[in-house]
């Protein structure tokens, strides 16, 4: 059994975003499935997903700290520049932190640990609505 | 077919440690499959899963010098310290190297090259034992 | 339905290289697929995995001006050295960008975004021809 839906995102601001719930709702014949794989993918290389802790949002902000100071703006480094400062540094953390997730399904469910959510990995200053496609396999 | 287990790994100490006896052992199933996939998945926001070097123990060091360094702890810029100095640390580390990987099965085998091993990836000082779901579909 | 090919890809310099083509070229079948997913395996340890930005090659020469300076070389860091002062970067580098990707097929295609497009990253200076594993389920 394969189930395939395509997400737009809300506007988030840049930064990083819980986006579980928004996930799962739009995948409710999980319920039916005893075991398989959720697949998310992100049509988008500015922008990234994670799997990470989200019972404090405090460790969002230390994730948006991080990442900017790893991988800096205005470097005299970087050629690529046309669409501002953020731009580049975009593209490089989306590919350090990936496009895609997988996460197990077991008994109806996405069977991830206690603390993990799934985060929207904002890069820009200006993006636009996300999009996802989340493919589910199982039976 | 699908075949999904549970494996709780033994303690291990902070740092990269080879796993893939551990997850291989597991399901013994794969045998039977001449083409599939195996996803591994670790239920936990403060260790991570790579694949890389096998051989030489060396590399596992110096992946854990340069992860120090590249994260460093003690910084005045994390605000999420409940846990200790090795906290939001483990948790970057871990989304930088992730939380799940995905091998291809061929002829009853996980198809890995001649130098590829399974990594875990233990992020803090005084870890529990870390739980994994393995999930194989193949035929 | 499964698909699995290998493929053994031209000789590459060091860099970021895109492959989208060559993968896709592979893998004919899944023209006759409306859903399902492309997997994407890299049989080595100093060569990795990505998809980001395919349409200015300058990111992709910001990509291996950024790798190079957060992974230095010649660090005194590193203990395992045997190859070379490209050796455990080359490592390192594979493990933060990964050796996988999964890419969802809908209609026939693999639905990436309009930018997307999948890089070799060679961190080797003398590489062999890298080879992957292409598998693909679907229906």
């Amino acid at each position: 059994m394969w189930i395939q839906k395509d997400i737009t995102l809300p506007q988030y601001s840049r930064g990083f975003h819980i986006i579980t719930d928004e996930v799962i709702r739009s995948i409710s014949e999980v319920k039916e499935l005893s075991v398989g794989i959720i697949h998310i993918f992100i049509k988008h290389t500015s922008a990234s997903l994670a799997i990470n802790e989200g019972a404090d949002p405090a460790v969002r902000i230390d994730f948006e700290t991080f990442f900017n100071k790893s991988v800096p703006e205005n470097s005299p480094d970087f050629i690529h520049n046309d669409e501002g400062p953020d731009d580049m540094p975009a593209h490089i953390k989306s590919a350090i932190l990936g496009s895609s997730l997988s996460i197990p399904i077991r008994n109806g469910k996405a069977d991830m640990g206690t603390w993990q959510d799934v985060y929207l990995c904002e890069h820009r200053n200006n993006p636009t609505r996300r999009k996802l496609i989340i493919t589910v396999q199982g039976e």
